[in-house]
């Protein structure tokens, strides 16, 4: 049996099956020049090569999906049936092992040349603890939230893929018991556990994407942790929202994966209550969510399991929205979900929330106590949703160390 | 005489002398490839002609500016020199006139392909008239308003060159004594005259660019009209900032007005009290203003004059603001100054203050009143500075016509 025979012969509880086939970016060191790939196992099997001589090839040359993005649902779907039909069809072993490398010879990168970035906020119960945590004589939630979903754009370029430090931002902050603002490394530096949506195929000004169409816009998910620096946040984001303290990093896993791998993940939304504006519900279509059930690890332990079935505002409802003012969309577009937060503690997406503003610490296995990230501190978040054929997907994980700052 | 001869003879009043030397991109029409030029007079000199054999002349070749500005200062400042020189020696005329054309046989494009957008929020008037507006009860301006250059991100891709229609967005709204939302065409559209500044050079991850080096990042200027919904930016701006109602399209002059023309224009910042805090002070290199005077036009009538002189915050403390966090630079960056209004009613640069957020209709000569934006209005946002040698530079204009929403 060769070292190559066994790429192909996966458990059917691994997270990567054929049933999975994840799109990424990988070279042969951090300075090698990134090559379109997709995860099979624990190995890449190299798409510029392996797709040589289909209708796809050109769109597979370059070092990120952009350009395949570009080419819209039937190609997707038509490159996912000729990668599916080659990797279960055990005369072709030969010949696919020729374009599979081991992940652990491989560096990944960031598969995409990340356009626009744009972070909702729609998970009511992320939305409602931030709320009584910031504005503790309100109403939770602000009177628009049950109408749109709300959201606003971030920096593209801080984008980073799964495994880059993040050094420690530094700002301004203020809290309203200081007298003037100090400056210096944030000292509550955060997680935010997201989903992040991969947009495709570009649309001109002044042409929304409807609900019923959003789903051809939307090419694959991958894990997202929007790191946020609380203090920053809190003193400037009146009136215009987020910006430095979002704007210095968001990790985005390698693996991207496909819509197509999530049919079986789809699932009815929860109940909209008032119901919204036709525009953000059409013919019913849009209206599913996505049964992920998230980890978020701290150095290496489990702080919480955020359940993405819970989010009030779904994929499409958010696409529609975004274009509804003839806003254009361009492939490699991408957005986030905000916090994913459930109803119980455990299932809370961000420190602020799991340690309500650092007054109710948590407690590790090891006994350690935690609130916000210290440097050194590992966060890494995985997932996993129903896959086809009764299989479990596993989404690649976006992992993070904190360094210290410069 | 001929024709061509003209080109270079321009009375001391022209706003495209030799002293100013805009950079844009053209082509014979809508369809055809841009080719990066300079702007003398009313013609366009081809870039890639003629500056071929220099060292800058692979960075000419594309479309657009971005591979130029990575190059830094010292190029920039070289081909201003090269061609300064070659367009005031005489003895060159017919060597140069090669390379020119008319203006009027060109279309003009995007010059860059734009990379990260911000928009700040830098003149205490027009704040103190937004605060005004919407929080009657309370203080117009919010706590950290003199603390920091208030800022957000915002749509990268639907930032469109002059003369580009406007399609009406249409949204959601809901002003406070409507029972529920609305859907329709925006009913509060409007204009937000700004300067908006071209950022180059890439910067790493973590590494902030301080007040003292914002000079090497600031490349130049352009005319900046961010188009507003203030009916749907109301009603969905709390708690996460404007989206929709900024998103759909915000238009930048054709022609980018380079720092080292504008070097006569350099003045004084108003006083800035209290005191920011260091990283926006620095040695001081960085705290000056520009002494840039813009007009607005509706339909061909002046309505206002807003003197960018007022700013409050110098372009150097929005970069070095942008970037403390450890935010990454990208040559192609774009950040606009916000609103600029003056002291004096005529002095508004927006018309949700010209018109008091439509309570104070204003007049036209002709005797027509306004408030928002009509289908068809064109608004033109043209600006004059101080140039070298005494001459009087004119920023080239931002200009748009809103069509109907579709």
């Amino acid at each position: 049996m060769t070292a190559s025979r066994h790429a192909l012969d996966l458990p059917a509880d691994h997270p990567f099956t054929v049933h999975h086939l994840p799109y990424g970016a990988v070279s042969d060191g951090p300075d090698a020049p990134p090559r379109l790939a997709v995860r099979v196992g624990d190995h890449a099997l190299d798409l510029a090569s392996f797709a040589a001589d289909t209708p796809w090839t050109a769109a597979l040359a370059g070092p990120t999906l952009n350009a395949f993005l570009e080419l819209g649902p039937t190609a997707w779907a038509g490159l996912r049936e000729h990668l599916t039909q080659a990797l279960t069809d055990p005369r072709r072993r030969a010949e696919v092992e020729q374009h599979l490398r081991p992940l652990t010879e491989l560096t990944t990168h960031l598969p995409l040349e990340v356009k626009d970035y744009v972070d909702f906020y729609a998970s009511e119960q992320h939305a409602t603890n931030v709320g009584r945590i910031f504005r503790p004589d309100g109403e939770p939630l602000t009177p628009n939230w049950k109408h749109l979903p709300i959201g606003y754009h971030g920096r593209s370029s801080t984008i980073v893929v799964s495994g880059t430090d993040i050094p420690r931002p530094v700002g301004q902050r203020k809290a309203p018991s200081d007298p003037e603002p100090t400056f210096g490394p944030s000292i509550k530096l955060d997680i935010e556990a997201e989903l992040g949506f991969v947009v495709a195929g570009s649309t001109p000004l002044g042409s929304p994407v409807g609900i019923d169409d959003a789903a051809d816009h939307l090419f694959g998910v991958a894990l997202f942790n929007d790191w946020s620096a609380r203090d920053l946040q809190a003193w400037e984001y009146v009136p215009l929202g987020p910006f430095l303290g979002k704007s210095f990093a968001s990790s985005v896993a390698a693996w991207i994966t496909p819509m197509a791998a999530l049919e079986a993940a789809r699932i009815q939304l929860p109940a909209q209550d008032p119901q919204p504006l036709p525009y953000l519900t059409g013919s019913g279509a849009g209206l599913f969510g996505l049964d992920i059930t998230m980890e978020v690890r701290l150095n290496g332990e489990v702080v919480s399991r955020p359940p993405y079935r819970a989010m009030y505002w779904s994929p499409a409802q958010m696409l529609a929205h975004l274009t509804v003012n003839g806003a254009r969309l361009s492939s490699g577009d991408l957005f986030a979900s905000g916090t994913v937060s459930g109803t119980q503690r455990e299932q809370r997406g961000s420190f602020l929330e799991l340690s309500w503003n650092g007054t109710e610490p948590f407690t590790l296995p090891d006994g350690s106590e935690h609130a916000f990230l210290r440097d050194g501190d590992t966060v890494t978040i995985t997932a996993t949703a129903p896959g086809q054929h009764g299989s479990t997907l596993g989404l690649a994980e976006v992992t993070g160390t904190i360094r210290p700052a410069r």
